[in-house]
């Protein structure tokens, strides 16, 4: 059973203060173990991957079978399906043409002393991508990290995804075929992470890395953070459902119970305005989490993290959920639109009956790597943003230093700082010269 | 001396990637006393940071006197002189006239399947912004803090600067009051981190942290990152210069001199065309040092970091900056514009020689918060992005789901997300009844 709750409750300050304060995750601390591993790789590059990838994967490579060949990626697309291939296909056109209308222009301009300012956008040179193996080996991961980047123009994209046993997913090397991918090496956890960062005789270094992981790569991410740029690091996910009276309470159990059936950490809210209707979405995931594939995950999400909040109306559902910054929004009330405008933290909303949370997972368009644990406070889902920087320009001419070069003078006095207020002195001293 | 280095020297590789390599700085390892201070300021509050003000800032505070009140705000601000107001007022109207421009536009659309998507940008509601104390307390970081902030629509901007033995810097407070920061206390080091990030009695928490500090204070941010937003951990400032022989040796070592004099861990280097004219700048610099009045610190800068660079043409330039990937990059050649266009890492570049790079710590408009230690491959400068966070929008039509339900149907099932499957199947089986 999940927590019943009411803004009535006389303690449901405290309450909706635990619930949101609740810690849904153990971090095992493997600093340690990482800080060695990353070690081992900057020492002794392929060898150490090599030797890491045995103990912990039991497969043998070599440096010349650390990245898959194009034969390989070829034999392995092929067993793809033609409705798994179409259905990649068709995620990847919507995921692209929503992210390629995120670049963001360049801008130049001359100010008011006739000054030239302005900034340049431009692409991250090589990036690479975490992909977990395994049961949490997801193609649409691929497609959501990947294709950002090649919209960005990143040159060099690679791949890092381990294989234990020599197990690759076909349906992984075809979405990176479908997004781009130029390197796919089939190494995994923190040895990767250190290859991507500090590259090997056989691995060049990247730039930026993204892309999920376990606690030895998210050790491992925050421990090369510096040398390399990283996305935020993912803690379990949440939805949070508003929901009015008129809708289907199948529906709203369903998507509830498509976050919890991702992790026994994932957090599933609902906050309603109507107690009969909350009371009518609990049975109907009783009954669902009875056939459920994955109930048993599932079923332990709800129970010990889910909650349904009623609330005295929509100002109050509004309230709430900016307190909680979930992650994924769904509304579903007849003025869903409206309401949307009135949330200001969350990482994705999803507006209206008809736009059921999973639809962002896969093909909606935009990103599916959203910012959890209360981060979309202050925040963003993975974008084309992530893999371009800017670079400030600016160009004066000698009458527009002559205008605001003295207070710049002024200000490095103020600061003790003479060389720099001499570097604009002895510019402004040849003007007064007529140089 | 500085080095001197040519593209033609057969060791210039080996020497080139040491210069990019070297270790400019140590950073004492003070994680585990951060770690006891946060636990402190977690645990009792506005006492703690008393208690650790007192220790290490030998000041002594209470609960009602850790936020300057608007009367010793006032009293402050009256002892800043005329031109220093007007001076930090030119800079503030500049800087925010420039940062206006970063505010990016919402968007919507419908696509092809009568889908609307889209995203929305909404400030981050409360921001702190740490302010060093001492020697190094620089009013110029605080407007380029709080500006960004405050044209993002930051409705709480929070300083903590700390006043050890009671000695405030009133230039300080005079840039915050003009930047519009809402509320100053007067504390430092890990302990205001901690504060700001988890809220004590008296300063409610925020939501991103900004602004540099000592090697407690980065680490501080370390830790609390996740809880809160922090921007880039800073590390010693750089300069690199390109210029050919049509350029005054003098005013191009004072450039040089406006980095290295911040710190002894400062780097200034010098690529040039003309082996000549580097061997002026060098001995233009060594004149400026015997006067200057920070000539310790430049000096040893200078000669631990510095270094002058002789190639054979600008492409060979153009190649070496890409992969320094300065923090400010100052082009003085004849055809500074279009060099400044065939560059892709840099924090800020400057161009021309009517354009010292101090214009850009003080007055240009851009910000002079910056990449450093070569991570403009990967990051840019603070900016208005840096505090505001955006929230993807889509809503699906019956007939749009229709159209790529059945593909999100397809994905689910092959990463075994059956609720995933089910949430979409569920709506589609309706709409196949007839609604």
């Amino acid at each position: 059973m999940p927590q019943f709750l009411s803004t009535t409750d006389p303690d449901f300050e405290a309450r909706f203060s635990a619930l949101l304060g609740a810690k849904r995750e153990d971090s095992p601390d493997v600093d340690h173990i990482v800080a060695e591993i990353i070690a081992d790789v900057r020492a002794r590059g392929d060898q150490a991957v090599i030797d890491l990838t045995a103990r912990f994967d039991r497969l043998d490579l070599t440096p010349a079978t650390l990245r898959f060949t194009p034969e390989e990626i070829a034999a392995e697309c092929a067993l793809v399906s033609d409705d798994d291939r179409a259905a990649l296909e068709l995620a990847a056109a919507r995921i692209r043409a929503y992210h390629s209308r995120q670049m963001p222009e360049d801008a130049s301009w001359a100010d008011d002393t006739g000054a030239m300012l302005g900034w340049r956008w431009t692409p991250v040179s090589a990036a690479g991508l975490y992909v977990p193996g395994g049961l949490a080996s997801y193609p649409s991961s691929v497609l959501m990290n990947a294709i950002p980047a090649k919209v960005a123009g990143v040159q060099r994209l690679a791949i890092v995804v381990p294989t234990p046993d020599g197990v690759t997913n076909p349906l992984v090397l075809m979405a990176a075929q479908i997004a781009g991918v130029d390197e796919i090496y089939r190494i995994g956890g923190a040895q990767a992470i250190a290859a991507l960062a500090y590259g090997t005789q056989t691995i060049p270094p990247v730039d930026k890395i993204t892309g999920p992981g376990n606690a030895f790569v998210a050790a491992a991410k925050r421990r090369v953070f510096g040398k390399v740029g990283i996305d935020m690091i993912a803690g379990p996910s949440e939805i949070l459902v508003i929901a009015d009276r008129d809708n289907d309470p199948d529906w709203i159990a369903l998507d509830l119970l498509s976050q919890a059936e991702h992790d026994e950490s994932a957090q599933s809210l609902l906050i309603t305005d109507d107690a009969d209707f909350g009371r009518a979405v609990a049975d109907a995931v009783d009954k669902r989490l009875q056939t459920l594939e994955r109930r048993a995950i599932a079923g332990a999400s709800w129970r010990d993290f889910g909650a349904i909040i009623t609330v005295a109306d929509m100002d109050e559902a509004v309230a709430l959920s900016d307190r909680i910054a979930p992650e994924h929004l769904e509304l579903c009330t007849t003025d869903a639109e409206a309401l949307a405008g009135r949330i200001t933290h969350a990482g994705a909303i999803f507006i209206g009956g008809w736009t059921p949370e999973a639809i962002g997972d896969y093909i909606g368009g935009p990103n599916h790597v959203l910012p959890t644990a209360r981060s979309a406070r202050f925040s963003s889902g993975l974008s084309v943003m992530d893999f371009i920087k800017r670079t400030t320009l600016s160009r004066m001419t000698p009458e527009a230093l002559a205008a605001i070069g003295p207070a710049a003078e002024r200000l490095a006095k103020s600061e003790s700082l003479q060389a720099h207020g001499l570097s604009v002195r002895a510019r402004l001293d040849r003007l007064n010269r007529g140089g």
